[in-house]
């Protein structure tokens, strides 16, 4: 019983999710679904994503938490656009969520879209959104450990962020033995290594989101541009 | 729709929880629902508790995990008794998880018992799992900003352990605007300071336990004892 409606939620979230997509297409807009356990860099690297890029790319900001405005708040004093969702206890975004934003958003003006998760290393990997690629951050202090107790988000990760690089000298944390967990997960994801503090590894970070942008811009799509 | 699935599905749970909360009250057994994001140091504060009180407290553990044994390994290794739930994907331990888990454990032979959830700031502090007491970790990498976004959590807990303390000299973490926080959204909620990784703070925390495990000893209860 549990399982048949989880099944038919999925089901809804995927057409919606389709939908969206469509949306996204349509604008020639990358979307990028940023997802990690809370606190471990996703404002940070949508602040130095905004601050590296906004002189090329117009960017928007989805932001999703159970609670509070506190993450937009900080995107909004850099005057992004960007829309706030509470899920009111929920621990995911997901696409229905995602269409009442992205209603709420300058479409014609954006060409990146990033979009926040609610800090969770398990619900959101399994919510589509209608985003084109999935980025995971994974912070240092959380242990090497990870992707062997929450698999299914790093397998379903196009690129991961190793972030709080800075703080390897205090920590016990083996990279080479995380590296090599998340590359028999997961062969064909990117990994990073970065700082969202110090902005170290971010110019490779942005490199790939421009290089994707360009991919889309130049991609046949089945749905007329505006 | 989804609400009314939702009510069925915790309404089931209490029934269980309170089933278990019957068994360990039988048994004079004290229980601990351990929760924190991944990684903030939930299985090292169990290995560091077993150290501290092995001698005169007889202990068992459950760990809650999406997959592997890890965790349940390192405690295992410590001779003491364990069992592992794996939860296949689902993002907290519920009742029914933990009564299948009760029910392979030498409960005669325990006097307190620390389950481990699963690494997650929302959903497990919505699933009752019997237990008598709730204790969250939150480490300083996570950032002071947690409880404005996991708010129920923090609301839930019996008392919070500030982990990783050893870090604070390489982090900006604000400890008194986090504790302000945390007791305004829950006065009656115990806060203490620790590092599982250098022991400092733990003396606290296991007495704490200790005085909790003797007023449960000493409580009268309905179910009559074994």
């Amino acid at each position: 019983m549990k399982l048949k409606v989880l099944q038919d939620i999925l089901g809804a979230n995927e057409a919606i999710a389709r939908r969206n997509r469509e949306v996204l297409d349509k604008h020639g807009i990358l979307a990028v679904n940023i997802m990690s356990s809370p606190g471990a860099g996703k404002t940070s690297l949508i602040q130095q994503t905004i601050s590296r890029l906004r002189a090329k790319v117009r960017i928007a900001v989805i932001e999703g938490d159970i609670a509070s405005t506190v993450d937009a708040d900080k995107v909004s004093q850099m005057g992004i656009p960007v829309v706030q969702i509470n899920t009111a206890g929920g621990c995911h975004l997901d696409a229905n969520m995602t269409e009442n934003a992205l209603n709420n958003l300058p479409l014609n003006d954006v060409a990146l879209l990033l979009i926040e998760n609610v800090g969770n290393l398990v619900c959101p990997a399994e919510f589509a959104l209608g985003e084109h690629k999935r980025a995971m951050l994974l912070s240092l202090p959380e242990g090497d450990d990870k992707p062997h107790k929450y698999p299914l988000m790093f397998t379903e990760a196009d690129i991961v962020l190793v972030n709080k690089m800075d703080l390897l000298p205090y920590l016990d944390f083996d990279i080479p033995a995380f590296m090599e967990t998340v590359t028999g997960l997961n062969p064909r994801a990117k990994i990073l290594r970065v700082s969202c503090k110090t902005g170290d590894g971010l110019g490779e970070w942005c490199s790939w989101l421009e290089a994707e942008i360009a991919r889309r811009k130049n991609a046949p799509t089945s749905v007329s541009s505006q």
